[in-house]
């Protein structure tokens, strides 16, 4: 098995022998940190890390001097739509012209528009485009990710996706936990027929998806352009009755009882968050789900931020991830989702690379092999340029 | 001299035998592209360029197969302070905790705080950090940049600065152009005598300055936090007995006279405008001067974006350009600022390339050399990816 050691590390940051807690509140600005430290790594493990006093002198494979540059966790992006077929360029212009995302979505544009190019794309193609996009985030970063379906909108382009998911699975070399989102949209054919895609979802996709394994997790859009809060309910609790625990997207644009649903089944995480009331805000701190912001959506969309500090400040445990998508979001760069996270969040530093690392592995339920440093995890790590000037 | 074949190209943005006039207003949008085309380098200099059908079919010493990639000219960056001493990384923070760039500037923060630190560095460490920066903005696609002095403020490290941007020129593969802006804020010592240190300027700094040709414009910062417009009008007075035309930062956070100022002296540009009222919009659409926005800094410091429609929809000429400098815009990456151009600032494509490329050459009087693609110009080029899923 291959030895490294990265000596001379400057801050070895969320170093600790144990797990460390979900982050809350104030708990996002105390990540275990040390200075002038080591990590030791055999074969794609951490083996061990510590004060450069203690720093190991056998021989190792490779020699990495850090010069004083900051170690971390590779970032943990919890919410993705990296599979899809292309980006929709067209729709980028639109907006510059003043076309807002509910207007491109209504006519017809939005995710139906990628549904449409994506079912009539082969498996192996879609494949192949994704593999170029996970091998560019994990350039960037990315050491764990989730991805969703949601541009099939049928059920063989559903399953085509999650199965392309499944062969990411395989070939990544980082952990990837894969998520249904069926109801992302209504699609064309049922635009006069929810309760028919309702129960398309409900008695057709979710028994052959979990037939053959392919989904860690249930997500739901809801919203005013796509599903209510009681047909949410209605697909969380179908969910649930596969095993696959609640993941979803609420309040990106409208607060219209999604949050309480979502904390009613017990749901992972909450996903968007641009609009919250101050009732949600005191649910959400009560809560065990996890409250995860996606600010690339509204910086490329010129929407309004999710309100991070009041979150934080409430004690709500965050996570930052990048909503990878053709839309709204054309971009995974976790780098940049973290600036956006001190710039336009009012995060600070180390918040928004803890939200980014340890919380965004625990909205994967993998805070055990990656977001942080510690012996027996992943060797999944950033080493940053030694100076920064 | 080694020849590189560059061929397969799907799009060839801003190719011309013929320099292309400034682009103002609706020209912006209409850059001379052509389809399926090649381009012929010799040593550093482009030999010949056309559609495909035309292309040389004679030895080279390099093909590079596009694969259906654009090409365009590399960025022209007309205004940067990349020479400095170290970002201001504490600064961030505060800004993150509600301090404003004002707030932090009145109270010996920003300029004067990278002046303190840069007069303690000498030359050659300066001159270090600054090509470890020109360097990483080559790899993001800059080919021509502007520098300015001004975190200097004392004759010697005014000079200092200068002379880094000498040796800079010297040592960079691309053209530079380096701009005097002594006037950047008032120094600590002279914050009882502001008469002293326009006579400093006037009577020492750029009598050196022409004597040893360190300069090639004059800048002033015009603003409530440095210079006002009176002032501006002498500084560039003096400035023009030595020969060198205005570039002047004016209109970022109040409109208090700079733009008129600046028109009178026949201001090459002038540079931010966050802040542009209806007199100044039609004096800048029938003046000569390109206005040059730098959307990079009113994001970072969450300020208002400059009105880039109103002014391209007045038919005035503007550039794009990265204001990279430690506090207010610490990148210097101009696919960002052509991105920020498009999503913030509303121009489409086309435009935001336009400005960054050809109408950033004129605005360093570099436009028969680079911001076009033609035979005779530097090979400054760019090559995206082949596809763009």
């Amino acid at each position: 098995m291959t030895t490294t050691l990265i000596h001379s590390i400057g801050t070895l940051f969320l170093a600790s022998d144990q797990t460390p807690v979900l982050a809350r509140g104030a708990q996002l600005r105390t990540p275990a940190t040390i200075a002038d430290a080591y990590v030791l790594m055999e074969g794609d493990r951490i083996a061990a890390w510590g004060p450069m006093d203690h720093c190991p002198t056998h021989p190792v494979d490779a020699r990495i001097d850090a010069q004083g540059g900051m170690v971390l966790p590779a970032w943990c992006d919890s919410h993705s739509h990296l599979v899809f077929a292309e980006p929709r360029a067209g729709e980028f212009v639109d907006k510059i012209k003043g076309e807002s995302y509910e207007t491109i979505a209504r006519r017809g544009g939005g995710i139906l528009n990628s549904a449409q190019k994506l079912q009539a794309l082969p498996e192996e193609v879609l494949l192949e485009r994704a593999l170029q996009r996970l091998h560019a985030v994990q350039r960037q970063g990315t050491g764990a990710l989730e991805i969703k379906s949601g541009y099939g909108l049928t059920v063989e382009a559903e399953l085509k996706m999650l199965r392309v998911i499944r062969r990411l699975k395989a070939q990544a070399n980082m952990p990837i936990k894969a998520t249904f989102l069926g109801a992302h949209a209504l699609p064309q054919a049922y635009q006069n027929n929810r309760e028919g895609y309702l129960d398309l979802i409900i008695d057709q996709m979710l028994p052959q998806i979990a037939d053959e394994g392919l989904a860690d997790y249930m997500d739901v859009f809801c919203e005013k352009v796509a599903f209510s809060a009681a047909e949410t309910d209605r697909l969380l609790e179908a969910g649930w009755r596969y095993g696959l625990t609640p993941k979803i997207h609420t309040n990106q644009f409208n607060s219209m009882g999604g949050i309480e649903t979502a904390l009613q089944h017990n749901a992972l995480s909450v996903d968007h968050l641009e609009v919250v009331n101050d009732a949600e805000l005191q649910l959400l701190a009560q809560a065990d789900t996890i409250a995860t912001l996606l600010p690339s959506a509204p910086f490329f969309i010129n929407d309004s931020y999710p309100p991070a500090r009041a979150l934080v400040d409430a004690g709500t445990a965050i996570a930052l991830a990048s909503d990878f998508n053709p839309g709204s979001s054309p971009s995974g760069n976790m780098c940049f989702v973290v600036a956006l996270g001190c710039i336009k969040l009012r995060l600070l530093p180390e918040e928004a690379l803890t939200a980014a690392t340890l919380n965004g592995a625990y909205a994967l339920e993998l805070a055990d092999e990656v977001g942080s440093i510690g012996a027996g995890k992943r060797a999944n790590l950033i080493l940053t340029q030694p100076v920064l000037w």
